[in-house]
């Protein structure tokens, strides 16, 4: 590439904190990386890294994710490439596609889901779109980046199956289906190894396994060491600049610590990524469009939880409607941190409501913007409610922010007195939820016939609550994440945030629901929950098995008198698994618009891929042979029409050999036939010892079963000789 | 010594499965060891390995610990050694001290306690009481053997603090407490790595840190690799001959690959345990004493659960009692594999309630033994039920053994069944548990007015049901393990037995109730739980921290008309410790007889080493400082009184380093001079960047407080220099 190695070892850091390093002499520019994910932020001043240029705040993840379409996050993404072009970005740092462990992780807000296919689908059509713009995403934080506390620290301790089918299935999937132009290396450890230096994440996995093209980014401050991180299979270091570690990698090289190829191939990356960026054109974006946009998003997202006797919709004109809660006038649509956008414009729902309505509107806040208690606040609000048909009370999170969780999902304290009051005087009390992750609903949402959850829902959120609340939009948002009864059932509440620079993922496969439903645990509203204002019946469920995977479609018919949108959920389990699984996982899913009366024919794909579980003794991924079933659902404890079907394994045997034991042995057929030959064998020359042992007393068998063959043949009197071993692995295999 | 390598080799492997090899020439002659621990289980003929000559089948360690009595253990241990002595024994192989993590752990009839210092307590007795005959004791299975699932191979993975406080801390108390002759290592791997070959566990730990003075054996068939297993601190391979391993250590010490040191001090260790043995003399036991003393214990084993209306005692000769259930006749008493003992008599509870009674006695089987349904036996029993006064109904588990683990803690369906429809036709139904392991009582307890957990009582079982029901004895066992509601709730229910070579402890810390508790969760009886035939109050607790630990008072009354035995039990916590805590803990406990009426101060000792944790930064054990709330209380969730008291702290500052982050040098009083000052300086000197940036916008100070000092300083702009951190560092520690 003609760089030298000094050249290299500069372009492999950033200039600053927003560009990468260029090289004029090669004529290798810098460009511009700024970070999203739901809005283009572009740093405004020095002083400030927080403060941004106007850009529209879109939903963040938690709320596009309750929308269950991919085609809404491809559109977006091809939004937020259009802005990046407009401000000359060339790489937006997005989508953030880790798991949403614990409901206390202070980013959940920027993250999807806590299933990983629905995580995975959902940011590979981000990220497609954003991409289809001529400009590159960042696929973050890779990897097993799920808590903030001590994150720049931390040891994610998993074991490899949980991490395969839970903590990288989404980054896989996004990597190998939209091949983001980057990926972004997380903070914290995996396993005490920090994954700026993870050759076994960074270059085993995502460049070997999954083929992975781009360049990975380090978080900004996540190289330790730049040297083994190079090594390691990172190629970008951001900030910069980074003499010292520049100087590092010369020397390193020099003295032969460090192989030149591996420095040059990430700086031919980094080359390559700012040639790519060179091409797009630079461009304008229509704000009233995206502001559209970003409504509509929000509208999909919001997931209604609670509407007993059709309180909702409210009718245009029909009552008076009493608004409280700060929250109504200040929204909260984001949360705080790299993510945090300067928006366009900000609609707050108060305005929305009065808007949508000949009714009158009256309102009260209740409680400060910082949620702090104030009796005068509360003894207004619960007056103004008293006089009107309809109360509508706002409520939620005061504060979620990158760099820390929390340590509560309960809403504070003057909020829930709020509910509490309102509901008290007025029946017709509807809360409207505004957070960027879960919050406690019992035990007070008995106290009210009505509850939507409105998450964080960016700079439209007003408006589309108004959409939501009058009926313009037929709610059809449906929970990615659980709301349990108590933060103490969740799955991982031993085991989060950890200490001392250890996080242990004690609960394994079992992240979100999957937990919950391996426990038989009652939930306050389960994965894949939500209503609307029409309601759907399925028909008989078909399945197929195909060389892809599994064809399966479902007849759905609107019931109601309202046109609507289903979300079609297909869950898969397969009973009588040789390992431990979840009695059900999300493998697809489709939102469907269906008008009042009609019926469709929904047709989803299971990918064979999704099918499969890690083996840890064969090292790869096995589709169990078996019959599997297909449940079909409204949510995940909704399940409405089921079928199973015979999907065909993968070949698995696992070699025997003298370590496999003595029941292992005999379930394998021909291990059977061998081991019992030479069983058979020494009863005819022994009497005595182990043998006889095992013929005496069946329990000694059962004892017995579980001994590796190389241990049986040590023992006194043994039917085996050791010497005879390798012959027997030999005549089995 | 003496001994030349290929003798020391020699004498490092049994001579056959139960003895060790003798040098003649060197005045080294074989000894006997056999297994426990409940009963001295000498083989009898070749053939059968679990055929033993008779003995006195003591209660296993299930119902032992459930008298919470370390007096009753003790004497169960000298009895134990007067048996041995008989039967020329060196050393018996118990007691088993390994936690019970999951209810389904086929072994855990041989353990004690899902508690650490109830577990260590009641073993330390035993081997005291085994030990003061002149035989030895085998501390096992060293260490973390809580399952029988692929027990050869599985690798238990578990944190080390939870290795410490969990798992090793019942042999930590019985080996620094009553220096066990040997410690028997596990079969299974810890943390990948072969107990047997576990050089952590076997010399750092176990002769380093707790200055173990003893030999240690291999449980039959753990040792891989002789030469490896020396190595680490294993010195006995059990069981002989082993020619191969002999010669492949006296090849390892000619080619220097090991130490010649470390098989001369496994072999006079082996030579010191054959002269201790020689020093007991021979012995005989008087049967029955032995037999009135297994009863006694029995009786004090056995739990009542429950007792509505006082249905029990039942009155001799007021009734007519019918007994249903064939294990009234045919006792489970205890369970299959190495600690099956053929007893020297055996008692059922048919004869012992016929005995105990003028009343009629009438029997049905309900079931047959294996527990298979059989509907004539059932309406037979039906039957029997309808025309008694009482229904005692016995059911319990058909089969545990070492070997296999359970996969339900469910009664079969027909002796459910019996249940069932016994307590259809008699509103007076007493129903007697006989078990291993945790059996589910939810639903159908609230069917019967009477339950009581008989566990497996060992060869007087029979006679100390009879003793309990009647009222011979007040009942005074309390449960050492939780009963839950079901399996699915269990702390380990998600990683047991884990699959492929690996079971995740992902539970950690909170084993059994700790868990429970942790979590909110409702159990069916509580850790700790057991009715009494009195009732008894609690006046106030006073505590006062002492060098030691710390002194617990209080004055308990027998509230009742008979004289009984309460188990006080204290539980310690410390609300706002910096690590994570269960809610409770067990710390002291005593068993106290007290007469109708009368009031005794009982008196209990926390000792300051089990208020410790394992501080994994410091790498060793710490008294947190602070105000501790000492709770007394009739089981875990019945706390009748409590107090606080404060403890002093261990000196423990954790250093500053370049590693800790900016918000640990903050909390620590000179680190945050020392930074503050810097940062300071820098600001006089700055403008711009992140100095500025921190100022500007909180939420940035909150996201920088997790770095570490030295990725700020290699932030562009930081306000530390890199140069000067280790001055840092060295001003502030």
């Amino acid at each position: 590439m003609g760089l030298g190695t000094s050249e290299q070892a500069a372009i492999t850091s950033g200039s600053d904190f927003w560009h990468t390093e260029g090289v004029a002499s090669a004529g290798i520019p810098p460009v511009t990386v700024t970070d999203g994910p739901h809005g283009v932020r572009m740093q405004a001043s020095g002083d400030d890294m927080l403060a941004g240029v106007p850009a529209t705040c879109f939903p963040p993840a938690v709320a596009s994710a309750s929308t269950w379409d991919p085609d809404l996050l491809r559109r977006m993404g091809e939004a937020l490439g259009d802005e990046c072009r407009a401000q000359d970005v060339a790489v937006l740092l997005g989508p953030g596609v880790n798991l949403k462990r614990s409901p206390l992780g202070g980013r959940n807000f920027e993250y999807f889901s806590e299933d990983p296919i629905l995580t995975g689908v959902l940011a590979t059509a981000w990220v497609r779109g954003l991409q289809s713009r001529g400009v590159g995403a960042s696929l973050k934080h890779f990897a097993v980046n799920s808590q903030e506390t001590d994150r720049m620290r931390i040891s994610a301790d998993v074991d490899e199956r949980t991490l395969r089918e839970m903590y990288l299935r989404a980054f896989h999937k996004v990597v190998t289906r939209a091949q983001p132009w980057t990926v972004m290396c997380a903070y914290n450890r995996v396993n005490g190894i920090y994954a700026s230096e993870h050759h076994w994440l960074l270059t085993q996995v995502l460049r070997g396994e999954w083929g992975f093209e781009g360049l990975v980014v380090s978080d900004w401050g996540a190289v330790v060491d730049r040297v083994a991180a190079i090594a390691a299979g990172l190629d970008l270091t951001m900030p910069g600049p980074d003499a010292a570690g520049d100087r590092a990698l010369v020397d390193a090289v020099a003295a032969g610590r460090l192989d030149p190829a591996a420095l040059e191939k990430s700086a031919e990356l980094v080359r390559k990524l700012v040639e790519k960026a060179g091409e797009r054109p630079a461009g304008t974006y229509d704000v009233d469009a995206h502001h559209a946009l970003a409504r509509e998003i929000a509208g999909r997202a919001i997931v209604l939880l609670k509407n007993d006797g059709d309180l909702l919709p409210l009718a245009p004109g029909e009552k008076s409607v009493a608004v409280l809660g700060e929250f109504a006038r200040s929204p909260r649509y984001q949360g705080g941190g790299s993510s945090q956008i300067t928006p366009t414009r900000l609609d707050d729902a108060l305005t929305g409501i009065t808007a949508a309505t000949t009714a009158r509107v009256t309102f009260a806040p209740g409680y400060t913007v910082r949620g702090e208690a104030d009796e005068a606040l509360l003894t207004e609000a619960v007056a103004t409610a008293r006089d009107a048909d309809v109360a509508i009370v706002f409520v939620g999170s005061v504060h979620e922010t990158e760099g820390a969780d929390r340590d509560s999902i309960d809403l504070p304290a003057p909020q829930l007195a709020l509910i509490e009051r309102v509901a008290a005087v007025n029946p017709n009390t509807v809360v409207v939820l505004s957070n960027g992750a879960v919050i406690a609903t019992r035990p007070w949402d008995s106290l009210v016939p009505a509850l939507v959850e409105g998450w964080l829902l960016g700079q439209a959120g007003g408006s589309a609550l108004a959409d939501v609340l009058f009926g313009r939009v037929n709610p059809s948002g449906r929970l990615a994440e659980t709301i349990p009864v108590k933060l103490a059932d969740h799955p991982s509440y031993l085991d989060f945030p950890g200490e001392h620079g250890h996080v242990r993922y004690g609960e394994g496969l079992h992240v979100g629901y999957r937990g919950f439903d391996a426990r038989g645990q009652e939930v306050a509203y389960p994965f894949g929950f939500g209503l609307s204002y029409t309601t759907f019946g399925y028909g008989a469920a078909r399945a197929a098995a195909t060389a892809a995977g599994v064809e399966v479609s479902v007849p759905v018919a609107n019931t109601g008198s309202r046109d609507g949108r289903e979300v079609v959920q297909v869950y898969v389990s397969l009973p009588g698994s040789k390992v431990r699984r979840a009695p059900r996982e999300l493998k697809a899913f489709a939102s469907v618009a269906i008008g009042a009366g009609d019926t469709t024919e929904v047709r989803l794909t299971v990918e064979r891929e999704d099918l499969a579980y890690w083996d840890t003794r064969l090292g790869r991924w096995i589709v169990e042979d078996g019959e599997y079933l297909i449940e079909v659902g409204s949510s995940s404890r909704d399940i409405r029409a089921s079928v199973t079907v015979h999907v065909a394994g993968d070949p698995a045997r696992v070699p025997l050999t003298t370590e496999s034991s003595v029941g292992e042995w005999f379930a394998d057929p021909r291990g059977a036939e061998v081991l019992g030959a030479a069983f058979a064998a020494a009863a005819g020359e022994q009497s005595g010892g182990l043998m006889s042992a095992m013929t005496a007393n069946p329990e000694m068998l059962m004892m017995l079963g579980s001994l590796p063959l190389s241990r049986m043949a040590a023992f006194p009197g043994s039917p085996l000789n050791a010497g005879d071993l390798d012959k027997l692995v030999e005549a089995a295999n």
